[in-house]
């Protein structure tokens, strides 16, 4: 299953002549598992806005898609040039941050003057091809925890060889296309059949964490627990975990790793811990632009979605918040940065750029 | 104002000829203040084990207090001995785990051969301590503090002089009869003109920092923000806070410090920052009979806390927690132990017993 994909026009899948973009939609998740299958450019920009859509690879594969979907819409809706460039580029602007969203957006438009077939094509390569980064990062994530967790002395039942791994947020097959990046190192190692257990932080204040990933686990079959943000680190202290992976929205030149907030504290806890912390993110989020993560702007967010929950103030009224979106954990606490291309040790003083 | 307090029965103030237990209702903060008038022992257990009175110091005073009840309602209702003696073991046992709550009792049982004055005498004791032993606290750790934070060299505002301080969890005067500890430590800070800014963890899955300490925090007048607890160990690494002050629920006699889950990660983002990790309690916290952390047995809670909300699933269904209520910081992270009678440095390898 994909969490976002191109399908074509048939009687069968009640899909209109000229196709649609079918995505998950994650705003239900995890109570329903509901696909949303978009005709209309618009409706495309509307669900990437309300995080329908999320995440950095699928966020590249919605904008390749819309370029297509917006020239099929053109064909049928018979619009002018100027039409379709301004839906195009409302696609590309629909969440102004998202480089992943304009870089897709990009790949695709450069082959326009091709014609058809080359449109559909550079769409569908942009989606195979973060499949098969995801898998390949995944495999060699799997490989490389293996060689750098030996079985615990505990394991006298026969589960000493199996890993317990901690995340957080979500960097799954629902912020990719299929497959995920840190939770495809989960996946590879689970394929392998030596994974244990996850702890998945709940990953205030938006529980990507309890709401995605632990639905992404469930699904996969696997023992999981759901920890809140402040627990994980004691349970390394612990002993409880054998390695932490996570994904990562930028990674500085030097190593430097910018990922949900909340994933710093695990990284301090695992150095101190002696236990790896890996890093799993495809090429594109190693940044040469960027020199360290002080060079990283941090994201503020809206006070609302701390101090109310779903709505209803938890806080007394009027207080105010501090909510950065993300945080950064230095070179020197990152084992490992898993690409779908090498494996890159910055707390050896390697650089990825 | 005191969390609870023994109020004689007089006409002008409502509370009938006997006297009760007078307690903030912590249940329904920071949305009302609401008072609740217990003349009943039973409604003083119901009102313990609905946490509407919660925190070590507030339970040891809600055991005493609880005592000098059942005696006068044994009086005004004619009970037996045995009566009012099972009425004073079900206070007793209200929470098993509240070691304070015990100790309260124990302390006034002990002067029941004595007559009413003693007892009165000995409940209001157990009180007034522990008010006098927070001020002490709270005045030892402000001094403390301004030792050790020297003024900022970003203050060419003239705001260099004022500490930006951390929390965790509440360790206020809802957690005591009034003052605090670690709040006490910024109440003290605040009063003495040197308070600049609070970042109060929100400390899921409860809220203790989002709702009590924001309201204690909100009452002071002082500036301060809620975070997610996974945002703190990052800001103080962005250099936005000068110090760590936490309260403890036992100090290990090596200097080992179980708190809230969560304080932990703060420790290690303090140590990392070259910033102090100073942690306010009473002598009574410290148990020499506790060798060191690895002792101390961490009080597993429902799953239910941490994937649901108000009642609401917001997890898988079926979605399994781990819900450690506490975690242990090592002494070498532990800067200051700071109590009514002393300051004790474990990161030096001072030991508090």
């Amino acid at each position: 299953m994909r969490t976002i994909d191109w399908c074509e026009g048939q009687t069968s899948n009640g899909v209109p002549a000229g196709g649609a973009v079918v995505i998950v939609d994650q705003t239900v998740l995890p109570h329903e598992l509901r696909f949303l299958t978009l005709t209309d450019v618009d409706d495309l920009v509307a669900a990437i806005q309300r995080l329908a859509v999320r995440g950095a690879p699928a966020l590249g594969a919605a904008g390749a898609l819309g370029v297509l979907l917006a020239r099929r819409q053109a064909q049928r809706e018979g619009w002018d040039d100027a039409t379709a460039a301004a839906a195009i580029d409302r696609v590309r602007a629909a969440r102004p941050t998202a480089v992943n969203l304009m870089w897709g957006v990009d790949r695709v438009v450069a082959r326009l003057p091709e014609g058809d077939a080359a449109v559909e094509a550079e769409a569908r390569a942009v989606l195979d091809e973060d499949v098969a980064a995801n898998r390949a990062m995944g495999n060699r994530g799997a490989a490389l925890l293996e060689a750098l967790c030996p079985p615990r002395s505990d394991g006298s039942d026969g589960t000493g060889h199996l890993l317990r791994l901690a995340t957080h947020c979500n960097a799954g097959a629902l912020a990719c296309v299929e497959y995920g990046t840190a939770l495809g190192v989960v996946r590879a190692v689970h394929d392998r059949g030596r994974l244990g257990r996850v702890f998945a932080g709940e990953t205030r204040p938006l529980l990507q964490g309890a709401r995605l990933t632990a639905w992404e686990l469930d699904r996969m079959g696997v023992d999981y627990r759901v920890v809140v943000d402040g627990a994980g680190p004691s349970l390394i202290a612990r002993g409880l975990v054998d390695a932490v992976v996570v994904g990562s929205d930028r990674i500085a030149a030097n190593g430097d790793v910018a990922n949900k907030v909340g994933t710093y504290p695990l990284a301090l806890a695992a150095a101190r811990a002696g236990i790896p912390f890996v890093v799993a993110a495809p090429e594109s989020t190693v940044d040469a632009a960027t020199p360290d993560g002080d060079s990283i702007e941090i994201e503020d967010r809206s006070d609302r979605e701390v101090v109310a929950w779903q709505g209803r103030q938890v806080a007394p009224e009027g207080a105010r918040a501090v909510n950065p979106a993300f945080d950064v954990t230095p070179a020197d606490l990152v084992t490992a940065i898993v690409t779908e291309a090498r494996v890159v040790r910055p707390a050896t003083g390697e650089r990825p750029a």
